[in-house]
């Protein structure tokens, strides 16, 4: 029983992977994997070698593995020795298409032509999407699935979870394991896609959609595992907090956007962000993770910061407080209502709303940047964490870590 | 290599357990394992069984397993039916040297005459030792160990980490995995205790060790395992965190001590805790266990809080500043030092120190009852925890999380 005696890892195993979408997260993590393949190599006996790579211009396919610095040069238009490349167009729009030809023009790469051959790039719209690439077992073979197989999933949040839910779906029926940066797929599937990881025998791993880089979802899940918990509360929306806060420094709600998105935390369309969607989903999916899976996103009420106004969160200042967006889930006291035997989640209370909080209340003093979670249970008492994330590295390392634990290698037994 | 198709722990594992050290946190400890059996059962297939329990009077063995119940109540001196035990004296000094007594005087437990014959106590000073009745294979054969064993090493802590560490030692020796609330054996012998749990294929946990309840070794050590840390501060010491903060509402020194002992934080010898030991002993497992283990517990420098007078407290007070005793550790500059290959733990200073914070600072929002601790890194930005810990609880619980981990029930591969 004890992991001691049977290590999970044999000496230096390749990992076959996918990353499907490569905006500031994708990229981050090909970065740090390629950053830390010495310490994956030697520590954790580990080499990621991603096979698909699927931007929104294409998808892009090798058995023999894509180079991960060439990947990232193309998308950021960086990092190439120009001598070789001077009438290569680095502006294109679909640099992912051009791959293959950007490693034939390269005369360091030293690739062989049967190399060559094998790389293929199938255009969005004209071509099959990345989900229907998945079950296509001409392009992709049972073979490439058969021993070790991520799925990094990094594509932006759409309502109803797609095109992200069926790809993982998908990749799920041929046996590859997931980790999740997009939260769509999850807050949306969230029971549909857990029975299915259990059916396929695959891991399911998405700590990266709840508050990035801080390991929320681990330490309620496993840290705190054997608790009672009596509530949870968070700060888990950048966009909203840093408008309230820079309102609180007395700007509008419209000026407070704008800055927002100038510095790049919100979206063109914010929302999501600002009418608590976001701040809902992420408080289902820890709550679904945590303690109960019996209840639906719909579930959770909630509202979004656009009523606050800038003369509130003086009136608020004046009286020592703060507006924060606040997820909540509560349980409710049992008003001798034992008899009825309800499932747990149906006990629990889920919202999200703007509150005003003692300006000295920990989740008051997550800053514009900062997103935290409040953990309180019978065995632990109060748990206050909070991380100060101001660009997408954490929340990539937050993917990479789930990698490593679906290696068996983040595991509590693990020895060094 | 994933765990999901090989369980590692069958339907209803026994593991056999030992209990040393009896007061507030080992109590704890059998309260909560008393009160999660069928959790423990139901969720994780787990029963544990104490065949060892062990207070400063002596040690209880049985292999048929104690009565959990019975020895709390021995303990405490209350629970039983007074009927079946109004001529026992509960306020025995050496209350695990009645437990035989009382099993005997309760009809209800009907015991036969073959288990109580295999119930023994050996009373501390007449006896073996603990330590020694873990190397004696007439009390404890072979066969006790062969499955799965757990030491649970809960008494006080002594600046030699003695009587723990032979204990420990010893229970190594014969294949227990190890699971400590006592920090002394861990600061103490750190590196050889590491390599005897190699050795030995044993697991060696310890996360009670460093702020109680808060999983901080577990964070640092797997959630943020590919990170490269540059500092790592903290307040880990409740004694002199509440003198502090009493003395900041205006109390002096010896009245903030005589409150702290008066409401149980404070030892009656508050030594190791005001002049720095105990915060030094957290920090170096920490840093031992995230870092590097190269370096030993003296080169931690220290300074305690008896210094702090109650004038500076309030000079500090009227600048908007408050002191705290704060363990940091901190990554110096390589100044072009490159070429000599330095081991990891020599680029770093460890510290326990008095220190002056801006009001708002994180460290400085830990109050009384708070431990806290900040991680920065390259990937994950600066990571801020802490908990309201008021009770023994929190630590106990730390305690049946390690036992889980060991039982490979705690991981993060690990299905519901």
């Amino acid at each position: 029983m004890f992991r001691l005696s049977s290590p999970t890892v044999p000496r230096e195993t390749v990992i076959r992977c996918a990353l499907v979408g490569v905006g500031s997260v994708g990229q981050s993590l090909l970065r740090i994997i390629k950053q830390r393949a010495q310490v994956l190599r030697e520590k954790h006996n580990i080499r990621y070698l991603f096979v698909l790579v699927s931007d929104s211009s294409g998808t892009l396919v090798s058995h023999h593995g894509l180079d991960v610095e060439r990947i990232l040069a193309l998308k950021t238009g960086t990092g190439f020795d120009s001598e070789n490349f001077d009438d290569f167009d680095t502006t294109s729009k679909h640099p992912l298409s051009t791959y293959k030809v950007s490693l034939s023009r390269d005369k360091k790469a030293n690739v062989s032509d049967r190399d060559l051959s094998q790389i293929w790039f199938y255009p969005a719209g004209t071509s099959q999407t990345t989900a229907e690439i998945f079950l296509n077992d001409q392009i992709l073979p049972a073979e490439t699935f058969r021993n070790n197989f991520i799925l990094f999933e990094a594509t932006p949040v759409n309502h109803d979870g797609e095109p992200g839910l069926s790809t993982v779906k998908n990749a799920m029926e041929r046996g590859a394991h997931i980790v999740l940066a997009n939260k769509g797929p999850i807050a949306v599937g969230f029971r549909e896609l857990q029975q299915k990881a259990k059916a396929k025998r695959v891991n399911l791993l998405y700590g990266a959609t709840v508050c990035g880089g801080l390991p929320v979802l681990n330490i309620g899940r496993y840290d705190l595992s054997m608790a009672q918990f009596t509530e949870i509360r968070g700060v888990f929306n950048s966009t909203s907090n840093f408008i309230l806060c820079e309102m609180g420094a007395g700007r509008t709600y419209e000026a407070a956007l704008k800055e927002a998105q100038r510095r790049g935390i919100a979206e063109t369309d914010p929302t999501l962000d600002v009418n608590g969607s976001d701040t809902a989903s992420k408080l289902y999916i820890l709550f679904s993770t945590v303690i109960s899976s019996h209840l639906s996103l719909s579930d959770v009420e909630k509202e979004g910061i656009t009523e606050i106004t800038k003369e509130k969160i003086e009136e608020a200042k004046a009286a020592g407080k703060v507006y924060k967006l606040v997820a909540s889930a509560v349980k409710r006291d049992n008003q001798g209502g034992e008899e009825k035997r309800e499932e747990e989640g149906d006990k629990w209370e889920l919202c999200v709303k703007v509150e005003l909080l003692p300006k000295d209340d920990f989740l008051a003093l997550c800053d514009g940047w900062q997103m935290g979670v409040e953990f309180h249970s019978d065995l632990f008492g109060s748990m206050y964490h909070k991380v100060d994330e101001r660009e997408p590295t954490p929340t990539a390392a937050a993917m990479l870590r789930d990698a490593l634990t679906i290696c068996g290698n983040n595991n509590f037994s693990r020895r060094d």
